[in-house]
């Protein structure tokens, strides 16, 4: 669905396995070892933050002491655990208006969460049924920058296009050095 | 060879590696030690379980015990260990009917199984023999979804299609919060 | 340079990173901790040995007890430390005449060897300068089979082509058991 | 922005994740455990040798052991942790004059580099708007041999071409049996 009239995006919330990653869960005999992040979501994430209110859910409880100490330790984002097919339900009850929302999922049942929510957007490695239902697919794969991607997109059509000659970072730029 | 005429199919059965993952054994000093399972695989499975009867089987010895956390642990699947080439055999002996399974590999032996049963499917990454002797080839990797295309493709194929938007979960659907 | 003429091929020398893997060099802050071996190289190998002499080469010091483990200790395969530079004298000592080997590797220095070896082969993702010099190469990477393929283009052009649903396994097969 | 006129590059400054590594980061519940890097690129960095000064640069502080490893105690390069927004200040601080600095990275704030130095190049899986910024981009990505590639690429059009027939190696070529 393209974003209904009359309405402001407020929130980005954005799925962790396969949209931050590549959707690789790398298993050791002792169980889910390791994922693998990719460059500039970080980044893109930052640019947009003076705009939306960002926030990042996963649904792999057995993965999520490794997503927690990416996402909330070391990027600073606020996290939560929520399965996709609560989605939606989570959403209204943690007061976000469906429509406000900007949804990035990859998955199988993310279809159903793009169907309700203002706009959305899958990754190019998304499960090819739901990337049918997306308002935008980016060129780039989870863990290869499509979440920056997403976010320079979204900044483009809702906000002020991200210049890459002329930007300017939050006074907290002094966390560059560390960025990643 | 194309579905048996008059065969209603009753078994999924569905390598692991290369199917159910990338591919690649990680290797340390030590041995393999690491093997990267896919999205959307779990969920797949569990559209098409009230359908067929899953079983998977791996021919990795020493790969077996990552396995067997992954796919008998964490996703609760029937696992055995028997070799491609002991394959048909083995469905023969398990009481399988070979014309009555979907068998889904990637193997460089795997097109003489894929001979003998009703049904076969490749991921795009099998070898690229073996793909010429399968009936369905996925546009999806092992590892990037490959299974999950396979079931939605069998539910269409065989069964009733899978709807994105209007789909039911069984009542272990309590699991989706844990299910990857 | 096409194979010589009047000459059979007498040994089959492979190149390890990049070649049998994925090339990457997986590390932790210790040192190299991990490489990513692929699937079906084994067992091409294997459908090889009958034919040829078989020696795999890494130039890789450091990592070299992870390639000891995956290709001297699992595969049973024979191992030897050579870097690509010295690898035409190496096989010259060894008593294998070039003109009899048949080479795979696909670094930006194996062009070189390529140029006294009897044929030569390079993997999809050889380096782009080294791709042109190989006799052949394969449409699949290091890690995803290049190996495999590599085989069975042997086998059909200088020995007797593999066919999928027709083919015997040595005796050794009890081993298929254990095979990668 | 092409070379200036007149202006003869000296020095080669290369950025490390998605240019040397795949650009993922790989974590565990305990943080950033390891970086995939690739072949080719020390050799064709000490290819380049002879011609550039050449200084390693990373903005990644918590992988940056990692890093050192890689570059500065394996590779034996000059390395140090510059975030992206601060390099062109620091190529200043460092006597550098921007337009004798050929650059090479990939991140979604790099183009502000490009625009600051003499030549820029950036490797196939850059930030897609990044690589629009850049005088030259690699046909491999990081990790798989991008740097290499920039490497010939540079002989070729600053210096003297890498012919792979005929190329010597430096006195410390006893460094090729170890040279991964």
């Amino acid at each position: 669905m393209a974003v209904r009239k009359g309405l402001k995006p407020k929130h980005f919330i954005v799925d962790v396995d396969g949209v931050m990653t590549d959707g690789r869960f790398y298993y050791t005999p002792d169980g889910k070892a390791m994922k693998a992040f990719g460059p500039d979501d970080h980044d893109g994430l930052l640019l947009l933050k003076p705009y939306l209110n960002i926030h990042i859910v996963s649904g792999d409880k057995k993965g999520f002491p490794i997503t927690q100490k990416r996402v909330a330790d070391d990027m600073k984002m606020r996290l939560d655990l929520v399965s996709t097919v609560e989605r939606v339900r989570w959403m209204e009850e943690s007061g976000y208006k469906p429509e406000e929302v900007i949804y990035m999922g990859d998955g199988i049942f993310d279809a159903a969460v793009f169907d309700k929510v203002g706009y959305s957007i899958a990754p190019a490695n998304a499960f090819y049924l739901t990337k049918k239902h997306a308002d935008f697919v980016t060129h780039s794969a989870g863990g290869d920058s499509a979440v920056a991607e997403a976010c320079v997109h979204i900044l483009k059509k809702f906000f002020k296009p991200f210049d890459p000659l002329d930007f300017q970072l939050e006074k907290s730029s002094g966390e560059w050095a560390s960025k990643k």
